[in-house]
């Protein structure tokens, strides 16, 4: 991937003389192994997830689609005296045992598939924000086609972001099925990474399929290492299937897509407040989810997003950019990491509005929080603002940044007879007195440090005199560099003119 | 404390009617446990402890002043064949198991008093900025007296900052006493929380000591529960002493005041570049300086401060605010918790100038890094911009607030039946099918989440109504508020005269 080009000037030639020095090499890449961050003893993890269970076996889950009930009935699960449907503990466990433990996103370019699993983290987009945070006017405006387009071919240039979920709905189509046309339409054309939409009913999904099949030139190919996945919400907090996603559930297991089945309750809204209650009812609500998954297709890739949303209590209003957010998504990566399922979690948006410090603060402690704790897919991510009801380009590119920091904390420090280099240290204290520019240092400047981009480390005399900038700025100006110029070609003319022809395309 | 007071309009209405159903609790107290975040292994501790214990044994230390050296041989330490104090393993072994393991900041108001110790962790201030982020300009200008005791009394309002060290330095003084003396007068002026100040010299301990007797009204009174504590950089790395400092030590240990060491060595600069290297030397150099309190005075109180600082390799410069720097110092903290002492680490600092999504950023993920990993005294921290190149009044309020957040997450999850409420879950999920304005959710509320004062939660529609203003802003609004009417009475008038008499008072 090429680098997003440094600001002008006389850093941007030290850099450049450096960088001539030693080999370029990305000291904090995606998917650094987390863990080191355990919110949860192993005694909190157990009492909830024996909690959970019990949950299952005793609550159970309600209106679930005749299709489903028969078929997890068959699978061994059973009835209660209200008609609920409930999953005993070896149930539970069977389905667990028998679920996807790492999963592949593919890209349509291969090189950019992600491998997800055990404490590997990766952070992504989602979300479907329905305002975008305007270029020009520095306020909100509805989303549209063309938005979700341009935030595709942002970040296909921006290394720390290992997928594309659709970030933003394109208000601007006029039907469900256009909407869902459309999403995925913007996302194969502005990226090659792994993609990921979401579909109204699931006779959308037949259509999508039909035109990823058109992109690669041949009926039923899309299927065989399918480069999109699916965002689903089966559940209905608390404790209640939704038929209309279990339908689209059903339908995406039918032509091989991944899917990443969303548990978004809200404490002290569609959950309990209190945090471990919480856990305990989102973590059985999702591991029902992986029941409908694994009783459709035994060992379907599922990603087991768990993901705590918090609200604030004294306006009933969500908010993501606090304190318990980033607690509570921790733990839910810990939970699932710990029964060894792919887990993914909503961490490192922001309430703000504009791209300031509150911006950075929420999307700083969130993120930081969700790496450590080993979240293997991290979602809401890049880009997201306002509660989620907003999106913004500036936002891509600073959130792409701040996951540099959070790879390279998350990568830890390397202790070893080489790291520590005894004897060069003490013949540098003894002879130089110092250790600048010796033969250890340059070989750590790029191995271990992460130089920013759009950060500024200048003095504040150096800061006055370029025009006192602060880092919104600096990045719309980057923004509008990359959209005025970078326009891949990720879907040949003449078949894009064949989807045009048959659909109802609006970008 | 009073809390700072809500913005005005419907959120405060809402606010305060909720508030009256609930009662006020903090749920986010300073003094949190932490300890969750463990950067390094047991193996990667033992290994780096070792390795520090090596090379005080055998490399040692250079340029200890007669007086040190006399103390610490005599004490069983001895001088190798280049003529540098070495400590063996045991030697140091003795001074760790000697050395004050708890300490308590006094407050002048003994209310505000802290104890520091265990992973316990705390917020304050730290540093010594040359310049301030004027309130009126939006640009940074050479930092005054003035200054110091409006940022005194500004973070006197201010629940989350445990001490106040001085954060700015009077460059109205003309001289170094005056300096001293002006420093303290405007923290003992400005707060009765736990302060910390510096000396350039031994010499200038006396009078500082003589001004706090003035304040309590009787000579020796200060030294018996003396609520300043003092700032102390006794190693010019790599591994010497620096004997202006060392001198200082001794008069303040003489005069009962706590030292806060501190070992700010650079990594690439002072200290080797790769960070485990960095961590052992740096952890060597801060157990020299526990030596020398130690055998000044076994026991004495000793802030056990081994900050990792770090600098950007490609041009030299100090940079505060990346992903290393939060790692290196989370570590550090993690170290010195092991080994009992009391750690101090320099952490949520930014290198922005602007308050900023930069800002934000930088100072939220050091600030969590260093609070999960349980760092007992973070410094550097409130107010702090500019690579501590500068302080910021609307900083000070928004890192307050951002500490709620973080001593949220510290706090962690209270797994029990209580919290889980089984059996109340049941029942909502049966009958109301939500869990808004029950009884669980209600308890929850105050006790369980942060609700911030200047971050916009509002819909984006909201936010452009109300202006469109970043978080800045509304800071900025909050600080002339306070300032303009915050004038707390901490030193008689009449005292105050006699000091001013006394003393060169620049204030």
């Amino acid at each position: 991937m090429a680098r997003v080009s440094r600001r002008a000037g006389g850093r941007a030639a030290r850099v450049a003389k450096r960088s001539a020095e030693v080999p370029e090499i990305n000291p904090a890449e995606p998917g650094q192994t987390g863990g080191s961050y355990r919110p949860l003893s192993e005694s909190d993890i157990l009492k909830i997830y024996r909690t959970a269970l019990r949950f299952l076996n005793e609550l159970g889950m309600g209106d679930s689609p005749d299709f489903l009930t028969e078929a997890c009935l068959e699978a061994g699960a059973f009835q209660n005296s209200l008609g609920r449907l409930c999953f005993s503990q070896s149930f539970i466990e069977d389905i667990i045992a028998g679920a996807a433990k790492e999963i592949t996103l593919h890209g349509r370019d291969q090189s950019r598939s992600v491998e997800i699993g055990g404490n590997k983290v990766h952070f992504g987009t989602g979300g479907a924000a329905v305002q975008t945070l305007d270029l020009d006017t520095g306020l909100y405006r509805p989303s549209t086609a063309r938005d979700l387009y341009d935030f595709a071919r942002l970040q296909d240039k921006l290394t720390n972001i290992s997928w594309f979920a659709r970030c933003c709905v394109a208000t601007d189509a006029t039907n469900n099925l256009d909407l869902d046309i459309n999403t995925a339409f913007a996302l194969a054309k502005g990226t090659t990474k792994p993609i990921a939409t979401s579909f109204f009913v699931g006779e959308h999904v037949q259509p999508v399929v039909e035109m990823f099949d058109m992109i690669l030139g041949r009926e039923g190919e899309f299927s065989k290492r399918p480069w999109c996945f699916v965002h689903i919400s089966p559940q209905i907090s608390p404790f209640r299937y939704g038929a209309d996603a279990v339908e689209v559930a059903k339908a995406c297991i039918d032509n091989n897509m991944t899917i990443n089945c969303i548990t978004a309750a809200q404490a002290g809204a569609t959950a309990p407040a209190p945090p471990a209650g919480f856990m305990v009812t989102s973590l059985a609500e999702t591991l029902a989810s992986l029941v409908m998954v694994n009783v459709f297709k035994r060992g379907h890739p599922m990603v087991f997003s768990n993901w705590p949303f918090v609200v604030d209590l004294r306006s009933g209003a969500f908010c993501g950019g606090g304190g318990e957010t980033a607690l509570m998504n921790a733990a839910s990566a810990q939970l699932s990491n710990w029964l060894g399922l792919p887990s993914g979690v909503a961490s490192s948006m922001s309430d703000a509005k504009a791209v300031d410090a509150q911006m950075g603060m929420e999307k700083g402690i969130t993120a930081l929080a969700a790496g450590l704790a080993g979240a293997n897919m991290v979602f809401e991510s890049s880009g997201m603002m306002a509660s989620i009801l907003g999106c913004s380009f500036e936002a891509f590119l600073l959130d792409n940044e701040m996951h540099s920091h959070i790879y390279r904390i998350v990568r830890g420090i390397e202790v070893n007879d080489d790291t520590i280099a005894y004897d060069a240290i003490t013949n540098a204290v003894l002879n130089e007195g110092h250790f600048l520019g010796n033969q250890v240092t340059m070989a750590a400047m790029q191995r271990d440090f992460v130089y920013p981009t759009f950060a500024d480390r200048e003095p504040p005399i150096t800061w006055a005199e370029r025009g006192a900038r602060d880092i919104w700025e600096v990045a719309k100006e980057q923004v509008n560099e990359i959209l005025d110029s970078y326009f891949p070609l990720y879907i040949p003319a003449r078949i894009e003119q064949d989807i045009r022809n048959k659909y109802n395309i609006l970008v």
